[in-house]
């Protein structure tokens, strides 16, 4: 384990040439590593592949950033994400989403970051057999959850910059659930009479992100809304390996991930894009107030993908993950 | 009232210039219309606005087309589609999406067709607060409905010269909901060997429909998934005034319908696009084995669009729905 000048960060995976690692120290970035790795065996105080030492390290730092993981198989154990989200209290996923010059998709007009409740909704895991062949999930939605990823969202527009906060939801037919995730909304929104507030139900939400994305700018959602959107938003920029994600939790906690798992065709073969997770460590940086190194290293990534000549294989490129580490690292 | 010599057809909406009406006559097609006309008040026997006769009219028809309608505002009713969905048992909603030569968009590559499971889900209507600022929503899953809509995708699968049924879920975490309607598709599956079959959970199948849609052929799934995904695709090709809908039920119902509500600022008013409805008329012929009828209907409304002369207000033109028709007409 290393500790730092700013204090230990907890990074939860580590194959061999971690490309934060290696943009941080070109960067002179004043931040040491601490490492977990995770994914061995089940550790049973998580009931989980996560380790409790990763877990209270997070907690300690406040701050952490998770690399691409590969998705253990295997039953009778919680998934890695989930195990994070609800020990840490990790109430909103936070996913910016813009077109990148450079990288060429049918849009070009994408700006807009999706703020995902994390904690309940969908993913209650309630869920039994009433009769043979007949089954029921339970969807939760509560007030308190409710408003404090509704109020996370107004205040993660006004500090950004953000005009517009729009709520997505289905209440026309979970009136009640739905109804009352819109209802925080409301509450919240009327507090910040300066960023425009609107509803948009998650089907034609779907369609005008495909016909017109510029129209969204903040978007808030439940679950597992969330979970859809923000990957078709992923989608509409070139993919998982592109967009960045941070999870806020309890406390002021930040956790920054790449969202994609590390498909197990790539993984540790120095292939994957690391594009997703430099622009999280980014967003970590941001979380931590080091505002210069965070926009240098932003730009860095930026004139890398628009100069359009190192691109991994997810973008139809050769370059492995150090060639493009080290195009970022010549752009410092 | 009309009968004519194929037996009655159920017409659930009018507005004065039926597009339907106008284009079966010119291609001299051998039905006549009956005509029920909902939306003015609350029926008790249905407790909606839908009329109990419009509702003993398909039962009796087993075929019948739904218009464009503005929902009505007010509460204490259910909504039109469910009400119609519950009563006459319409298990399965079937979307062709393809893209339409002549009418640009970001996407000429998609022809797919989601089959959506339409009776249960996240549809149940079952929510209740268990305590204050604390509410609950259930998702019901039968093997009997599960079954049935997977059947009906292979059939239409095979029948409509597809390849590939691709069943779209979240069960890696509603492990027991979505998990008994794979298990379903499965079974089903195996069946049909010589339809590709292929699962693809529901963030990823939104990313690759927005980054590569022709990858899709027929998608299978549960309510709430249909709904948001049937939208999004139609979003592709241009939206929900270009894509007919048809609803398959008990006994060999089937019901047509434009998807579109007919938005209150244009009702009525001579603007709306009639394309969704003449497509969803169409599937209709191909329901009654009216195949020579349907196949000129559809080249006809083909052929407009890719005249590209006449566009209504919602595709950016200013032709009227009158227009539109005329010219479909014209090219019978
Ligand atoms: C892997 C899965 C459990 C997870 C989710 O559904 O939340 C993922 O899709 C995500 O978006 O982080
Ligand atoms: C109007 C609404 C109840 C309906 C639904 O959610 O099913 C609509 O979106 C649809 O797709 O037919």
């Amino acid at each position: 384990w290393l500790y730092g000048s700013l204090g230990p960060i907890l990074l939860l995976h580590h194959d061999g040439h971690a490309p934060e690692c290696v943009v941080f120290n070109a960067a002179e970035v004043p931040i040491e590593w601490e490492e977990h790795f995770v994914g061995d065996k089940v550790d049973p105080r998580t009931e989980s592949f996560l380790t409790w030492e990763s877990l209270e390290s997070v907690r300690r730092n406040r701050v952490g950033l998770k690399g691409p993981m590969a998705t253990p198989i295997g039953k009778g154990h919680r998934s890695l994400n989930l195990t994070l989200r609800k020990e840490l209290g990790l109430f909103a996923n936070v996913r910016p989403c813009y077109s990148l010059p450079g990288y060429k998709t049918r849009y070009d007009d994408v700006n807009l970051v999706t703020i995902r409740e994390n904690t309940e909704g969908e993913y209650s895991g309630l869920e039994h057999q009433v009769v043979r062949g007949v089954v029921e999930s339970l969807k939760v939605i509560t007030r308190q959850a409710s408003l404090r990823v509704a109020e996370y969202a107004f205040h993660y527009a006004k500090t950004n910059g953000r005009q517009k906060v729009s709520a997505i939801h289905k209440a026309n037919i979970m009136r009640k659930t739905d109804g009352l995730f819109l209802k925080c909304c409301r509450e919240v929104a009327e507090k910040h009479p300066e960023i425009t507030y609107e509803e948009v139900i998650i089907d034609n939400c779907c369609m005008m992100l495909v016909k017109n994305p510029s129209v969204f700018d903040v978007l808030v959602m439940p679950n597992l809304y969330g979970d859809i959107i923000s990957d078709l938003c992923a989608g509409l920029i070139g993919g998982l390996g592109l967009t960045p994600s941070c999870n806020i939790g309890e406390g002021g906690i930040a956790l920054a991930e790449a969202v994609h798992g590390s498909a197990p065709d790539i993984a540790g073969k120095n292939l994957a894009n690391p594009t997703a997770l430099l622009l999280s460590s980014v967003m970590m940086l941001r979380h931590l107030n080091l505002t210069d190194k965070a926009d240098r290293i932003h730009n860095a990534i930026l004139n890398t993908i628009a100069e359009g000549k190192y691109r991994t294989g997810d973008l139809g490129g050769s370059a492995s993950t150090r060639d493009f580490t080290k195009a970022v690292c010549d752009h410092l």
